[in-house]
């Protein structure tokens, strides 16, 4: 019966939709009863998507995208304005962004256009389309390491190694070892790449029959996907809806710190799990309810008592009375000195978003040795982070005298070098193991991720060294630089590592001795 | 001094329901500012209830319940109408629902009804109290698994060995293992059956003394308890209280996913975990302030922008335009044509409420062998489940183009068929080291929970195969697909159990080897 | 750009600084176009401040403390009044409490007053300060736990060893031992001295070169931290600012889960997490938004459904009609009968703050011997523990009738006595270890901590034993009870522990056995 309602509902619309070109004035009139200037384009979409995806139309409406047309952007103050483009083409000035502007914009650059209701139509908008009015901010994240996220996990012969006994088919050989072959497109879509975006093709068309007739549509491998370095089928690198969702691209969700979360939670990057328990994060949570999370720019003080993540790493923060403490970065980079997630060791933020072309001087692809040496020439130098520490820290001192953010930084840089002493240590343990044989490392052609005691060292680095980081870097973060996978789990997997070692030397000590 | 200020007051409410028969209307008076008609002998609860329990009392002021009577709620439209019987008693209609109404109903049918201030009083409201005004949705819930989770978990002797593993006195014997031995009632009622469910049954009578007199009241063993599959003194299944807490039974309530997070938190079932750091979690944690929780029906797009638990398994949807998406269900399994989760193996719902009917092909009371024979008489058959699939697929749709949602869902049905070749893959390893005796398994007649070996095997599919499946079906998950117990465990575990195995090999081999 | 803008705003602001003795009229009528009589001190410090801080003063501005005299606090009836001084100083009484009321209070107490600006200015405010205010909270603090968060740590040489194992130097001893040194200070004051407090002192002074000119001001080790049990530069013991951050100083702040979630958040205490998931959790999860969490007295069912942490451990609350149900309480002792985390067994609540005092019977600063027997001199009789269960139960009983609340606090009980009996057993395997030699504890001065049965035994009691005794204290806390480091953790490390013990019975066996 359901299924019945819903299929004349769709009959209505379908013959709604064949009325349409006669009627554009009609649907205008009914879709923009506050004088909204439509195109007709969109509005013929509406037409039918409006009933197909009511919540899709729903989130638009209540979007600045439907209720903004690019000329009234324009006229905003320069500090308020949130187009940064000059050039926004005449013909998509005076309509507000809807369904046509952005899904037929460049038509001819996306490999899935495809011709559907007289329109040229493309599935996936990129941030190439995005950048028709927001130029700055796309060009800034072409610096931002996100975009090349992609690259920077595919393009790394040692990350793969990871990725293949971290999803792989799994298999006890005869020899008694845990073996790993490569798992399928599907399940790397869903895992890792869910977070560092697919690579997109098209592969066909395929038909759907609907209600309102038969479509040829694209089929496009890897989607869906959000994934911030998404290979987009514009061939443009990454995507704008992990943060501004669509279709709504919300500047109040990209600042709220679960937005960061849904990838930057744990426990390889801890930063939302550790925040929700900061003291910024406990003020947010008490608190929140009060601020505004839509002001352009964002004035600490009034417009929020505590930062989100995207106030210390990316908005334009002002003062109450206008001065700006730091300026808006879709780069993020320019408050970031130091890179303390990912990697054994932390060290000096890479000098380029494209990581994938870095290699350390044992010839792997990594930007320090497993002793810890630092691989400098890609990486920035000590001025560059000098630079750096001081945007940032201008951000802090907003709420923070100038001797309370100095011993902060201080401790945050203690904890960089004792974080990396423990992790050289567990190193140490690691290599005569593999050394001695017990374990099959690189030194041997083996994956150095697919043994137990290789997963004990892993735990050291990848996960508690981080915590332990992520906490200093946040200034508390309750637990997580202790009990919750910080020091604690830190000393704990170099413990169990250590007994790991042992009891093989032990096991396989000759007979007799 | 503030004891005193207390029994001071409570004496002063004893001296008022003294007095209650002959100032009746005064009490309704008072209670009744807003001209709100509730019934005499809710009224006699009030006068001394109110004092005691002011919580209890300002929970209910705040409710539906208390607010509107049944006759009101039959006079809305079905779409917006609460109320579903069509046979509510005539002397229930008039008045809203207050503490008489629900205490007092069906009293002979009640274990625990005693006679409280001349009246016949049940401590313990059952879903079959609530039926005499809800019962499409009582009907409902016998068909829901929850409603059978007391039995499905205490008649099941397969899960009554994890439970002893998991609850009970532990101990190591002279031959250096690892023993348990069932624990208590109390411990039993706190964990599993906190979320199961507890039988309650009435254990005598104890005497109260208070300020207001003595009383006798019944001992109910099992009490307190709200778990969705409770056994009621009434013989009925169920509780309502799980999702609408007692006593403002509120809709918005049941809605919110941190609700459905008390039972479905994780790591044995992560959905409300996976669901916070999921795009849909993501969107709400940022902006469901500005959602409306109360509507009936629910809109999309309109009363909110992505959906919660309730949204995808029980709410009523519908379209801006009226259009019904989905259908109310308290049975929850109309859109559920894959059981993810609590099994070895992921595999199609269970055709019944009761699982513990549920026999394999090995006679183990589980829904497939231990190598994934599924045991298909006691599950839903392909066209069911297709059904179901359209079902969930229709809501999906509110929101994502066909082709998103087509593409997602084969990813889906991918991870459920990849997560039970890693469980498989695993499970040969434990059932290897079963047949060699390096633990004791079924096959000897052993507990498989109790070693080491075997917990390293149930972490794999109990908990970490869980993750990802959840993170798969909620298209996201953030880390929970990966390294949150992800599919980085799945591994971690397998890497585990193979190294326990082959040590275990070499230490236990002929000595001269 | 971005700088030179900022330098020219600073030197503007010292142009001011140099107008404002004669200006301070003017200054005070920007800073109070409502009314709000600002003391010429703290205007002061305002004209300057203001735009080097926004985020302090706009803080500050929103609080209580920007806003109402001491004088207009006096005036409140005795249950709303926020002051519990009867003796704040008439030169204080008249003007709002601003920068220069806190910061130049009894400044030749503290360690860091320095001359700043013709003020004798200190930097950390105390308790002691708070004091003049609020005289009641202070001292009823000093009898708080919490107070002695530094001593009850830095001075138990037991837990130092603990200390030692998780914070230090980690190194493979030629011998094949795990072996750990003490770390540095700066890791300590983030660790575990992040939520106990550092001890702070000062070590000469260090100049500041700014826009302003240069000022010298004290250099202070420790600093910045909030711990509530830290030591300040005036010897008083404690922080107000954990829980009533800076600079709003908040009563609703304090109120939020999240913000005692901060320190308690778990592993080893993890009353947030529990509480997250927990039916109050819930409730408070899906309807905190229409709370009034500022209100004094706090009101059941009328300012709040379901209790916070607050409500339950310190907070003056009342019914509607005005009974105290519980009195305010800033030592938090009296409404806790039972201590249940962070020592091996659960025991009565220690009678002094002060627990570095406390010595076993087998002469090690813990509560209970490894056996559990309980060093009752130290802690409180069973009379006082009845007297705390009697007004913890007065909260309960708000919201819940008499026998729900003895039956959950009987399963409570039940609870501390299970937990205990599961860690002895635990604890009997590791002597037994201890004893063979197969680790080296405290019978032969070994560190009980640093090898991996002793982890797999800390594991039982510190982390999961806890967390089921949270569970249950709470009534519930979802899987924190069972999966989720709960039971299944207590009885997998147990399992894992025994089969540590098993191994290495076998492995170092004589030859030919």
């Amino acid at each position: 019966m359901l299924r019945h309602f819903r299929i004349l509902t769709l009959c209505s619309l379908a013959a709604l939709f064949c009325l349409v070109p006669a009627q554009r004035g009609l649907a205008q009139d009914k879709d923009d009863a506050d004088d909204i200037p439509v195109s007709d384009a969109t509005s013929q979409c509406l037409a039918c998507h409006e009933g197909l995806h009511p919540g899709i139309v729903a989130g638009w409406r209540k979007s600045r995208h439907a209720r903004i047309t690019p000329a009234e952007g324009l006229k905003k103050d320069e500090q308020a304005r949130r187009v940064s483009s000059t050039d926004i083409p005449e013909e998509l000035q005076e309509t507000v962004v809807g369904c046509a502007e952005c899904h037929t914009m460049r038509s001819g650059k996306h490999a899935d256009t495809f011709e559907h209701a007289g329109f040229q139509v493309h599935v996936v908008v990129s941030p190439d389309d995005c950048a028709t009015c927001h130029a700055t901010e796309r060009e800034e994240y072409k610096d931002n390491l996100m975009s090349q996220a992609y690259g920077n996990l595919v393009n790394n012969p040692f990350y793969q190694q990871f990725v293949v006994s971290v999803n792989g088919h799994m298999a006890r050989t005869d020899t008694g070892k845990a073996e790993f072959t490569p798992s399928d497109p599907e399940t790397y879509a869903e895992s890792c790449l869910y977070c560092h975006g697919t690579k997109l093709s098209v592969n066909g068309t395929k038909t759907h029959d609907t209600d309102y007739g038969s479509f040829d549509v694209p089929v496009i491998e890897g989607w869906p996907n959000q994934g911030p370095g998404r290979i987009n089928l514009d061939g443009s690198k990454g995507s704008c809806t992990p943060c501004h969702t669509r279709h709504t691209f919300s500047i109040a969700e990209a600042r709220s710190p679960a937005t960061c979360g849904e990838c930057h939670s744990g426990p390889d990057v801890p930063a939302y799990k550790v925040y929700d328990l900061s003291k910024h994060g406990t003020i947010y949570n008490s608190k929140h309810g009060d601020w505004d999370f839509d002001a352009v720019p964002w004035t600490v003080g009034k417009d929020f008592r505590a930062p989100t993540c995207a106030t210390c790493h990316i908005s334009e923060v002002v003062s109450p009375d206008g001065t700006v403490i730091a300026k808006r970065t879709h780069a993020v980079t320019p408050r970031l000195p130091w890179r303390i997630f990912g990697l054994i060791y932390a060290h000096p933020q890479p000098a380029k978003a494209d990581t994938s072309i870095i290699v350390n001087q044992d010839g792997i692809h990594l930007p320090t040795t497993f002793d810890g040496d630092i691989a400098m020439d890609f990486l920035i130098g000590e001025k560059e982070q000098d630079a750096r520490t001081g945007n940032m820290q201008a951000v802090c001192r907003s709420c923070h005298g100038a001797s309370w953010v100095e011993h902060h930084w201080a401790r945050f840089e203690n904890t960089i070098k004792v974080t990396n002493e423990r992790t050289r240590a567990a190193t140490k343990v690691m290599s005569e193991a593999w050394k001695d044989g017990l374990a099959t490392g690189l030194d041997k052609d083996g994956n150095p991720f697919d043994e137990y005691p290789e997963r004990l060292w892993t735990g050291v680095w990848f996960f508690a060294a981080n915590h332990v980081r992520y906490a200093s870097a946040m200034a508390g973060g309750g637990d997580y630089g202790v009990f919750e996978r910080g020091r604690y789990n830190v000393s704990e997997r170099f413990i169990e590592l250590n007994d790991w070692v042992t009891n093989q030397k032990i096991m396989k000590q000759p007979k007799g001795k």
